[in-house]
């Protein structure tokens, strides 16, 4: 399958000015499929302020910025995707507080270089997110840019005050898990720029992605946990701490047990990878821990359990116990399949050699 | 007073490259001064999500994007009067509700020709605004851009549900009425847009401002009319619908009316100027009513009240009754000095000649 060749060469033919549409226009007509799942999405688009009554629960509200050039290229990202994309990162934030995303608000600011056509498309996967996570689309902004495409989503979500759960409560002897496998999606990113730089080279050439078809879909169509929240109910388990994956790894780790003034034991031999994960890292002579520690764009989440719900995770194929908190702040190591102990830090870790 | 060219000059001199921190260092500094105003904000910066907790009462979102080169220039708007002025840009959305606003989420994408010192002054007025209006800064997104500075401000609030005022409320024969005066913060734009000429062409020229601060102060510093929801409750009014003057009146009028499907009449002589706007206006060879109706920015609001309500509004020196609404949907006129009737548009109003 010719998958990229198709993205590249998939331009609109139909370019309508955004010019030829106001501000309240383009807004009006952006909006106008979201559907409203929500009772308490009183108003959504086209008043000052949309409208969420959330009686009894507590609200959780979060926020993310992604910029064109920085973390996406256009070049490769089919907008929709994007769009799509651009809401999961937020309602990651939200199931990693054990919540239950409600309400989006998005906006844009787009250069003239952008048709209509685009950010219909990008409001597609926009629209496809919210219908498929049932959340309400309640308003919004769209500006111009003087370059490129600019997205700030704003996700709101609601807690039991029982359930919320913080970075903050993990325990010495807490076990750490995680959902998923890790690092497929920063590997997804790595095929795409080798193949975007083919491209330029000879637009021609043959592309093959089959062989990284999981890898460029962790990239380009990541799922937000939601499933995992549900999970968590039905099994009777709240985590003591939670993150979601969307800096690496370490990076949340790092979080979890600053916060939780904690340390931790990470066992390399346990951290969850998928087979195309290991293939496309030997293939690209990468080490595949290095990739999950410091990859990024997971979405996955990150928690702790007190040891005596291991019982009630154990064997579950959504999660691997990865490591256990410790009474020693600020000391965060990974045990090697060798046995050695190399300290964790943000950017990765301290390779052995 | 050197105003403008003070403002030019005023380069930091100390430069702290932003890479030296990193994207979680940035936000823990740029946030560590913010402090919680509300027990309703159970968790600010420092999670996935910040956690409200507003039981009982409905819960307000709005959100706005700033774009550099689109809606400011820093050629003549200082950084600390900027985050200031984005605060209040979102604030006037929770007002124009008849609520009140509890809390901001601030995201901002900068690229490396800003200094971090630049970032903080943006912050002192952010944090200036957050205090003085009784607001929590709870969380945001700092990333990199690949050109200027953009911001994205979302404001969260409550309202009381039987206080809650929307556009679409206004029925014939309510009144039409608007706090303060209009058309000041696009003058003052003005001024400082033919400042920053002469000074371009010589630095040296004497910038005289004197004759319009409160234009610049109107275009540079504006406050957002939190008073008027208090002044509300106080008189016991309760508007049928309501809007903020972001766009310029005759925008906000015509919300007002297709929202309510009503129509309008607005009286020239009614609209209330300030005696710099009239004397500016005179030395620029424009319009006084012209600036008022499609000037923008001025974050007054723009209200409807019954009839009956008339005597507790009379002689308040916030409110100028400027028309009144009517049930011929649709029709939106400009009653000018002369007797004339005039249709309002968007763009402003056709004018006679």
């Amino acid at each position: 399958m010719n998958y990229l060749c198709r993205m590249l060469e998939n331009k609109n033919q139909s370019r309508t000015p955004l010019s030829e549409l106001g501000e309240f226009k383009l807004i009006d007509h952006l909006t106008k499929n979201a559907l409203k799942h929500h009772k308490s999405t009183l108003k959504g688009v086209g008043d000052d302020c949309a409208v969420i009554d959330n009686s009894g629960l507590q609200t959780l509200v979060t926020t993310d910025f992604l910029v064109e050039g920085v973390h996406f290229d256009l070049s490769y990202v089919p907008l929709k995707h994007l769009g799509y994309k651009a809401v999961m990162v937020n309602l990651s934030d939200i199931y990693a507080m054990n919540g239950t995303a409600r309400q989006i608000t998005v906006s844009i600011a787009v250069s003239n270089r952008f048709p209509l056509e685009a950010i219909e498309e990008l409001y597609e996967g926009i629209h496809l997110a919210c219908n498929t996570y049932n959340v309400d689309l309640v308003g919004g902004d769209t500006s111009s840019s003087t370059k490129g495409l600019l997205i700030s989503i704003t996700a709101i979500g609601v807690v039991d005050p029982e359930k919320c759960v913080y970075r903050s409560g993990a325990g010495a002897n807490d076990l750490l898990v995680v959902t998923g496998d890790l690092g497929a999606a920063y590997l997804g990113l790595q095929v795409l720029e080798r193949e975007k730089q083919v491209f330029q080279v000879n637009p021609n050439a043959n592309h093959e992605l089959d062989n990284y078809t999981y890898l460029v879909e962790r990239q380009l169509k990541p799922e937000a946990r939601k499933d995992v929240v549900k999970l968590f109910d039905d099994l009777k388990v709240k985590p003591t701490s939670m993150i979601d994956i969307s800096d690496g790894l370490s990076s949340e780790v790092l979080h979890l047990c600053k916060q939780s003034k904690t340390g931790c034991q990470l066992y390399e031999d346990k951290i969850p990878l998928d087979q195309q994960v290991i293939s496309t890292c030997e293939e690209f002579n990468l080490d595949s821990t290095t990739i999950a520690l410091s990859g990024g764009e997971d979405y996955e989440l990150l928690f702790t359990v007190k040891q005596e719900d291991y019982p009630k995770i154990k064997g579950n194929p959504n999660f691997s116990v990865i490591g256990h908190m410790t009474q020693d702040e600020g000391i965060v190591e990974l045990v090697t399949r060798g046995g050695q102990k190399v300290p964790v830090t943000a950017q990765g870790w301290n390779a052995l050699n």
